[in-house]
């Protein structure tokens, strides 16, 4: 199981230049950002979008906060590191929140906000700190990595009852190897336009840095599909597991995926996995020097709906 | 992540004296017993045992049974191994069903029932297997011991988010050490009137093979208590592991569990701890020679709603 490290604390704000995307941001004299380190079971949850009607992870949040801060009605100004779907999970996700020195004074004498926010939370939701954070943090821009882990429980699998709610189950045989082979195709940096829910001015541009995939046989013989990348597109590991998956059950060949990833075109794409299975495990930022680079980079390659 | 082991098979039914409790049984001539290893999420069950109008473990499988096996109005004769309470999962569970002929030819060309069950079954409960039993076999009277976890979080613990439905937590600091001692007292055979839910007639000596505790550096510095017994009468579980927990947390001593043990009353007693922590996570059955002298003794021993 995952313990979340401690976050890397950032030194320096990237600069802002003209080319950028600005983010609507009411981070102005007086206010301080605050980092927030949480996890959530997705099951009941409409995504973590806020969404007028439905129950979401940042509504949810936001209402929590406000039991402690007072009525915001931007929200806190929150921006969220991996803007997960519908039904995914999240064992470490991180937003920041921008309070102003009224606000922060309610945090009066008890500073383990972590806890009274937990108290006002739903269960399925679980705040792990909630600190100051450092000259230059963004949860979503300064991040340098995301992490996902996808189960998949296959026929020669055993899936625990307990873990029912967490694993994707599919009565067909999968067949590692082939999966393995059509997941080094992805590795590198792709226009992942065949696995994008593509936005106007944006790019599909994105660096997987690995993709993992074992069966684990401590836990039933779940085949877990690990991925780390930079950032990921709406929809993008749920496409990319949803393509292994039609490599590993024999409905499509290695080169198959290798010319929908050079095509870059959504159209025909493989059929996007159901969400259970995944989950963000794990949110990185670098250091220092490198945090501005981070962000500015960021800023300038993605759409502000995208993670 | 426990794999249910394929189920030891017994060889010889337990002869009946007229000593014994007899079970209600409507295992007659033309009957066939089946044996049926599950497990569920017990989040959302009033427990085990059928309650009109609750949503139960067993009534469920009972009507996901009904699907293949058509309409019983004797709940197929089902008996359990361990009758849990509400909100107590079983990543292990045995129960055992009396088939009469035209039911058992309902099976038909298609022998994976268990798949077929879980078709017709809600997804919180999944049976691992659906076999033959071997003669003599009774789901509750032959076994020979059950397996339970408990699972507390404490101060010091990190709570996954999706562990949140199966681990306790207690906003209190545990000393594992106490706990230990505290669970040396209650190994062995001893009278658990204090621990248990007395039924007239019924006896309360159980034997309590070993209590293992310790804290789980993998997930999250959970404290694990393991509990192996014969048989545990009804709320015992979670009366002893409530006792622990008084001890940890510096509300009793050890000596006062002894003291308590030895009484034998439950007046006074120790609080029970929620359910959401607990888990049967095997049910034991003893090979050939043993079972008849194990399902005498436990007839003899034990009430008829008693595990």
């Amino acid at each position: 199981m995952l313990q979340p490290k401690r976050h890397l604390l950032l030194k320096k704000r990237a600069s802002s230049t003209k080319e950028m995307t600005k983010p609507v941001d009411h981070k102005v004299d007086g206010f301080s950002r605050y980092r927030i380190d949480f996890g959530y079971d997705g099951t009941d949850f409409a995504g973590f979008a806020k969404q007028p009607g439905f129950r979401t992870v940042q509504s949810e949040l936001v209402k929590a906060l406000e039991v402690i801060f007072g009525k915001s009605s931007k929200d806190f100004g929150m921006r969220v590191a991996g803007r997960t779907d519908a039904g995914v999970h999240a064992q470490h996700q991180v937003v920041h929140i921008d309070l102003s020195a009224s606000q922060i004074k309610r945090i009066g004498r008890n500073p383990d906000v972590a806890s009274r926010v937990n108290t006002a939370l739903p269960e399925d939701i679980r705040v792990f700190s909630f600190e100051k954070a450092p000259a230059g943090f963004d949860a979503r821009y300064s991040a340098s990595f995301r992490r996902y882990r996808f189960r998949i429980a296959d026929k020669s699998s055993f899936v625990d009852p307990l873990q029912i709610r967490y694993v994707l189950r599919l009565k067909v045989d999968l067949d590692i190897g082939l999966m393995r082979s059509a997941a080094k195709k992805m590795v590198g940096v792709h226009d992942f336009g065949a696995f994008c829910k593509a936005r106007a001015g944006a790019s599909t541009v994105r660096r997987i840095r690995y993709i993992k995939i074992k069966r684990n046989p401590k836990d039933g013989n779940i085949v877990e599909i690990e991925l780390k990348g930079d950032a990921f597109c709406h929809n993008m590991v749920r496409a990319l597991t949803g393509a292994l998956v039609a490599v590993a059950r024999g409905r499509a060949t290695v080169s198959d995926v290798s010319d929908r990833l050079k095509s870059a075109n959504r159209a025909g794409s493989f059929k996007v996995l159901g969400p259970r299975g995944l989950s963000l495990i794990e949110v990185g930022y670098p250091r220092d020097e490198l945090l501005a680079e981070q962000a500015e980079k960021a800023r300038r390659l993605r759409s502000l709906d995208e993670n």
